[in-house]
């Protein structure tokens, strides 16, 4: 399983991955799911993965081929990132085809859905998730983050936190609990966690960490967090049981 | 859409469910999920419903008619919660099969899946959760907490708090916290939030609560919580992002 999610704010993108494969209980094994492609001072584009694995390597290495063979469309010609998402689409729907039907016949699904964000020349950052079809949503001013694989443990913290003007680190952090809330639920969402901060109008990726399991800082960051959850919790008012009418039964 | 949360901790056990029933966008209304059975001094049942309604309406009027019959076996005739966990499984069978073709046909799925708890006489308080195939499951000392629904949103506290020692009043609030994180990110689950405490060897049924949206007490845990989930964010270790080396790109 996956968690992957991107974050939107004023002042750039974030983006955090887990690394974690599984192909059944018994076939575990760590794959980067964060991918990057860029020019520094000209273009930065970051890419998130989740689904079929053989699908999304497909998609990198033929976007990878495409700007080695000077292809007309590849992701240092395409004029935003709005374009490349249309772009990795179609290459999405390409390489879902390719062996699509011998794997649907083996019970498996060839579907892969990305994310990707970034930066061309002066134009805004954006973020856009691109579905197994080839279509894509962006964020908007409601929710500004996107989330692909198993999204709905870690949901509940970025819709406290995550607002437009809260600053870069802010929403890194953010990330990290969101994704390490998810580990915690789902034993198949593991680390090492990788986590990328793009700065708006900086055209370079110069914040990047990969977090292992036994990293200080996470370590740091999963016992603060956890304390103050409990502290967060045992402060809550409590019940006043005494002037509550007796339920009726049997209704 | 659902979400039911039980929990057996030594004090007894908590019993929560949202409101809200829905069969489309357009079609929303307001249903207990929450049913109790019991006679004081003898036996106690709380039951929780997720799933098809007319089949959970079907099951608890065949309990209740069962009941009124005096069938051989009833839940006020059971020896224990594992046998009317059983008992429940087969009635749910049965219901299920009496429309389930003509509601298959329909593009609709007849199941629904059930958490039965309580205690029989001085036997241990117990929580089964019954599926639709009419087996079931009981809570474990690592997991003392059973959830049907849209479970993973509220999942998380539940990970974080429930510990069979802490007492009922504390992991009552957890039910409610956990209810409430899953409404905030799932509209299809609604208040008003039910909520029910049985205190182990009472054989009575007297904390129970209804929490309207607008309630006092449910708005200051709303308020508490939000408030301090923010300030436990903000207290979290802060990056140090100038030791870091740049990511290789293009790897």
């Amino acid at each position: 399983m996956t968690y992957c999610v991107a974050i939107a704010v004023d002042a750039g993108l974030v983006f955090a991955a887990d690394s974690r494969t599984n192909a059944g209980a018994d076939n575990v094994a760590t794959y980067g799911k964060l991918h990057t492609f860029g020019v520094d001072g000209d273009r930065q584009f970051i890419i998130l993965t989740s689904g079929n694995l053989a699908t999304s390597q497909g998609v990198l290495a033929q976007m990878k081929q495409d700007i080695k063979n000077n292809e007309e469309v590849n992701l240092f010609t395409v004029a935003g990132v709005g374009e490349a998402a249309e772009y990795l689409g179609r290459v999405l729907r390409g390489q879902q085809q390719k062996h699509g039907e011998a794997v649907a016949q083996a019970g498996f699904s060839p579907d892969a859905t990305f994310i990707i964000g970034g930066q061309v020349g002066d134009r805004s950052p954006k973020l856009y998730m691109v579905y197994p079809q080839g279509n894509f949503i962006t964020t908007s001013q409601q929710t500004p983050f996107l989330q692909i694989g198993e999204f709905k443990y870690g949901k509940a913290i970025l819709d406290r936190i995550i607002r437009q003007e809260i600053d870069l680190d802010e929403a890194a952090r953010c990330a990290l609990v969101s994704v390490d809330s998810t580990m915690r639920s789902n034993a198949t969402v593991g680390p090492p966690i990788e986590l990328l901060c793009y700065e708006r109008d900086s055209l370079r990726l110069d914040r990047y960490l990969m977090l292992r399991e036994d990293d200080d800082y996470l370590l740091e960051v999963k016992r603060s967090w956890n304390e103050n959850i409990v502290k967060a919790f045992r402060a809550l008012p409590h019940f006043q049981w005494d002037d509550l009418p007796e339920r009726p039964r049997f209704e």
